[in-house]
This record gives structure tokens, C-alpha cells and sequence, in this order.
């Protein structure tokens, strides 16, 4: 049916509707008064929402391009950093480091597998003459919906004291927990299209005072990505570039809308969320391609056995107009990926069961009892 | 009045609704079909917009970012380059090229004065070892309303034979005539809240085969704004980076407005706007800050005597609900800047007249008769 589309990707992800409406405002000056209060409100929010006193900046880019700002900025050429890779972001930051002349040694983990933070442990511990300058997480790893045990993988790094944490937090922020004066996190950065439930277009970088120290002598050279031209106009609630004013208004309207909700309950509703994906699909027989103890809070990958991957998506599309994600570069036809981040409620993920339940009918799909995910879903929703 | 609010200023240039609209539906998934079919449809508006059949590739960035990319994949650390600066602009790519270490020289002219074509010959005709790599052009010179001699400049470079034109477009795309493929541009960059007449977000660069040749060799580093990667991207009319899809709705309307409008009726527009303007501006005796010579098509600065260019801006806008600029820099309190980009008709030059002159009166300046500013302004529209 026509605009009867819904998302269920790990991003875009569903926008509600009184902020599609903020964002459809006519666009004001953005060097004006009432456009520094919008920025003063909305640069409170983050700090809010990122649970720092620190400076969250905001840049008209993708996530990547957040990322990006959040590894040239503190590092220089030649410089060694350690990069956790175990899925298509994690590769990306690898090929970022080397795109910017850095000395990048992984550690990895099978596409499906968490980081075994010990493996970062020792090679944090072999490195006594403090040369590591950052370490670089992929919390949420979108492409296989596994979560990396950040918490653990950084008390390791603190242990080291002298290298920088830097996460990508692009689908774990506002999903689950991270506090990140709480456990000095040094960046994280993150994109619109995600738990902020807006659309694409804008990323975010939280800082460090420690990282802001190392900024002082970094090298790589940077100009639309340089973040100490943010921190400096931000001071003045001003953006060193024309800002995406519009999904600044979009932005605006959805930290309130979190706000409202509480950051307690935005983190518990991720769990059910998933909690109740995993439950149903496990009672649908079919296979989980992250284990339950690395379950990323925005996405559930899906390995099925018996019945084809791309086939569900496309009768998922076609019949109930929902869109899951298919597997990125050899995952591609192997696995599907259910979003359930940002603005998903408990009725989208019975709906999204339902669906697939019917689905699998259709493609003659045996191994399950029709029912059997929806009851399994309303259980943890019952329980919950 | 709430909501009433009237931009001229040279960006974010006044929205059409029908865009604004576009923009507030919900996103889709920019790995879609559907999303292809947009993707394939704009790219091709943007060549007619560029009059190219080069490769037009966007970025969420802004013009800034669509700059840096268009000239950081082009050079290698230590080039040599020749950057034009006569505003703000003009300085913002000599800082960009020094801050990646090109061997930067300038041609200068006072901000309020275009740039000498001559001064750039002598420079490319010194250079007989063709070390030059790029002659770096800004347009129309938004902080100064001047517009540059781009064809006399770019006929000089073409003689140097070596050096690519990179060119700040950022005020004149979609004002005045920029034949890329007949004047064998190499680079332009631009920014979505100009001419195009969306919100900002959106960078766009047009690249020639001759850039493209130049990119091989280029090692400045870069990822996010790689233009390889969204070159390689786009020939499957996708993006190496989530785009900012919303934007992109909106970009789609947009440039279906301009192609109803046709490139030649949207030149003339600009040429009548700008000529009614700036003899209204005469008639109320008030001085502009550029030369008739050098106008920029999307914005005319005005350096009044007798009145101040803060109170003027003040009283317009809360009297009349009208936002004009100010002056950036050393100009600030000196100029006032008036835009006339994008989604501006004849009846608004008319509205911005007249509430100036209004203004004017409030303000208690002597120096005209009451109604000279929009009679002028009216017998260009009549003679159009």
C-alpha cells in the first residue's frame, strides 16, 4: 500500500509525527537570537541524553562522518591505535585509520561474535611503553547485531591510562546505558537516523577533557571536521558552518519527546524490545546470528535455515509493506535484520512477528507452530 | 508577528512549501528500490542544473564540506595552488588549503572589490614549469555581495593548461549562467540552502574527467569526504554514507520546480532582482558596497552613512518581520546584506524595498524622497 511503509531497519528508523512536522517549519537565519536558543536547548539535551558535562557537538554529517571527527582530531600521522573489528563498522574504522596514515593493529572476532575484551586486555598490557594513543570500539555492531562489552573493553583502557577510548556508539546510543562521564569515556560519536529518531543528516560527538588535551598537539589535518572549530562557536551556542537548521528543529522536538520518557524507560524498552524479538523468533525455529549474551539493543540479526532470507524481506515488503534489512557484503542473502531502535513500540515488534509468522507460511516455511512467535513476543511483553 | 518570518539573507535562502512538504514525509531506507529510483532521478537534474555531463555527487555536509571535498581529493600535501580571496570566503579556502599543508599563494582584492583577472594571468603565465596545481575561485563572494569574473579567470587557466579551477559556487549556482561542461570547469562545490532553494544539509560537487584523472594521484588524506567512493557509489545510484534522505525529498521537488522554471527564466529572475534591488538601494541614496560591475546575482550589500546598518537590520525585523544580514568580520555594523537567492520573486524585492524605506523613515534618515526606493525598483520590473 502506498504510505503504508514500515521501517524496520537499523536506519533510517520510524520518525514521529510531531517531528516531521518541526522539521517542515520554514527554515530561520542560523546566525539569528532565536536560533541560539534552539541551540543552547537542544546542546543542554544532549549533554542530557549523552549523561555528560562535557561537549556534545553536532555536525551536518553521517555517522561515518561523526566517526571520522572523533579519530582525526586526536591523533597524528603514524601514530599506533587499536581497532576492535568483528563486522562491516568495525572494518570501516580500520580503513579509516589507514586512510589517515595511522599505525592500526586490530583485534577481531568472528561477523556474529563479541570482542573478547581479554584479547584487548593484553595487548593493552603488552604495551608498556605506553605507544597505543587510542583504542576504537564499535559498541552496536549494526551489520550482525552484536553488542560489544564496552564497559569491560574500557576498563581495560583504563588500566592502560594513556590511550584514548573512542566509540562508535551509532546504534547503541539512547538503546542502552552509557555513561559517559561515569566511565570516562573519552568520544563517542553517533548519527541522527538512529535512537534520536530523526532522520539522516546530522552526527554528534561527545569530548573528553582528556581527549580536548590531546586534541592540542594532533596533526592529521582536518578543517570541516575539526571539532575545536565546533567546541569554540558552540561556546556562543553558534556552529562554525551553516548547520542543517531544519533537522536542528527536528532534533529539538525529539530530545524533548525523550526527555518525557525518561532515560530509564528508553533503555528499558529497548530490552523488551528485544527481549521479545529474540523470544519470538527463537519459538519460530529459526537461528540467531548473535548469542544472547552480545545482543545488540537496536537490531536482531536472523541466520534462516530451511527458507531464504531474501524471500522473507521480499514478501515481508511486498504483503505487509514492512522493511527489514538484508546482510551487508557476505552476509548478503544469509541473514535479515530486525530494527527495533528509536521510536518502536511494543505493538511494532507483535505486528513485525505476525508478519514474518505469515510470511513463512506463504513460503511454506514448516519448522514452527503458526502462533508460536506472537505467544512467545506477548509473554516477555506480559512478564515485563 | 509569529511565523511570519521573511529570510533575505544569502542562506537559508525562503523555501517553497511544496518543499517543505516533500521533506516532512517519513524517511524511507536508502538502500531501498525506491529509494534508487529518487537517487537516479535527482542525479540527473543535478547534471541539467550544472549543465554537465560530469559526475554531480552529494555529500551531508555543508557548501564548506562540499568545498574541502572538492579540493582535498584533488591535491597531494605541498601542492601549489592559487586561491583568489576578496571576502570571507575567499580566506575561508586559503585557511582550508593551509590547514592540509598546500603551498598556498593568493590573489587578493579588498573585500568590496572584485578580483583582477589580470593579477591571476600574470601569476599562471609565471609559472612556466606548470607547478600550479589549482586555481581555487570564489564565485559570488557572499560576504561582499561581489561577483567574480570566473570566465575571465577560468580563460587564463585554460591557458596554464596544467591547473585545475576549483570554484566556490555556493552563491551563484542556480543565479547566473555556469556552463560546466563549455567552459571546461574542473570542480564546483555548493550548498543546498542557496539556490536550490532547500533547507541546509546538502553539498553537492560537480567533478570533470580531467579532476577525475588528478584524483589517481591525489594523496591528501580523507574518508568521509572521499569523492571516489561516492563517485563509485552513485554509478549505482546509492551513497557510500547514509544520505540525509529527507533532504533528498526535498531536493527531488525542488529541482522539479527549477526545471518547470526553465535555467534561462531562473537566470533572468536573478538578473532582474538584483538590478531592481540595487537601484532602489541608489534611489535611497544609500551607497552599495559592490560595483554595478561585479554584482552578485544573489545578494546585494549595502554601506550606509547617516544610518546604522544594525538599526536598519533591528527595525526590520521586528517591525516588519524582514531578516536581512549583517556584515561579517571587520565589516560587521558597516554593511547590511541583502539576499535575493533561491525562491525570491518580484513582489518580495518590492515588500523588502518599502520596508526599508518605512525603516528608513523611523530611523530618521533625510537622505531621500519617500517612495523613490520601490519607483525605482518598479520601472525595472516594468521594463523587464
Amino acid at each position: 500500500m502506498n504510505d503504508k511503509l514500515m521501517l524496520m531497519i537499523p536506519g533510517p528508523t520510524p520518525v514521529p509525527e510531531q517531528v516531521l512536522l518541526a522539521m517542515a517549519k520554514h527554515p530561520i537565519g542560523h546566525r539569528s537570537g532565536d536560533f541560539t536558543k534552539i541551540m543552547a536547548e537542544v546542546t543542554q539535551n544532549l549533554k542530557w541524553l549523552h549523561q555528560t558535562q562535557s561537549d556534545v557537538l553536532m555536525l551536518a554529517a553521517s555517522g561515518t562522518g561523526a566517526m571520522e571527527a572523533g579519530i582525526i582530531n586526536f591523533l597524528s600521522p603514524g601514530d599506533r591505535v587499536l581497532v576492535t573489528s568483528n563486522g562491516k563498522f568495525g572494518e570501516r574504522w580500520v580503513e579509516l585509520c589507514q586512510a589517515y596514515g595511522l599505525n592500526t593493529e586490530t583485534v577481531t572476532a568472528e561477523w556474529g561474535q563479541a570482542i573478547d575484551p581479554e584479547q584487548v586486555r593484553e595487548k593493552l598490557a603488552a604495551d608498556t611503553t605506553k605507544q597505543l594513543k587510542a583504542v576504537i570500539v564499535t559498541h552496536s555492531e549494526t551489520s550482525t547485531g552484536v553488542l560489544n562489552d564496552l564497559e569491560a573493553i574500557n576498563r581495560h583502557v583504563k588500566a592502560h591510562g594513556q590511550a584514548l577510548i573512542i566509540v562508535d556508539v551509532v546504534t547503541s546510543l539512547g538503546a542502552i546505558n552509557i555513561p559517559f562521564d561515569e566511565w570516562e569515556l573519552d568520544v563517542v560519536a553517533s548519527g541522527s537516523q538512529k535512537g534520536f529518531m530523526i532522520p539522516p543528516g546530522l552526527g554528534f560527538v561527545a569530548v573528553s577533557p582528556k581527549a580536548w588535551e590531546t586534541y592540542k598537539t594532533a596533526k592529521l589535518p582536518r578543517y570541516y571536521l575539526d571539532l575545536g572549530k565546533y567546541r569554540k562557536d558552540a561556546a556562543k551556542n553558534s556552529t562554525p558552518f551553516t548547520p542543517p537548521v531544519n533537522l536542528i528543529f527536528a532534533l529539538q522536538a525529539a530530545l524533548k519527546m525523550m526527555q518525557a520518557e525518561g532515560l530509564e524507560n528508553i533503555f528499558a524498552r529497548h530490552q523488551r524490545l528485544t527481549a521479545a524479538t529474540r523470544a519470538a523468533i527463537k519459538a519460530l525455529g529459526l537461528p540467531l546470528f548473535a548469542p544472547d549474551d552480545a545482543a545488540s539493543p537496536a537490531i536482531t540479526a536472523v541466520a534462516p535455515q530451511g527458507v531464504d532470507a531474501e524471500q522473507i524481506r521480499a514478501v515481508l515488503k511486498k504483503r505487509f509493506d514492512i522493511v527489514m534489512a538484508g546482510g551487508q557484503d557476505h552476509l548478503n542473502g544469509k541473514i535479515f535484520r530486525i530494527g527495533h531502535l528509536g521510536f518502536v513500540g511494543d505493538r511494532d515488534i507483535l505486528a513485525a512477528v505476525a508478519s514474518l509468522e505469515a510470511t513463512l507460511q506463504e513460503l511454506g516455511y514448516q519448522g514452527f507452530t503458526p502462533g508460536a512467535g506472537v505467544a512467545a513476543a506477548s509473554q516477555v511483553f506480559v512478564k515485563a
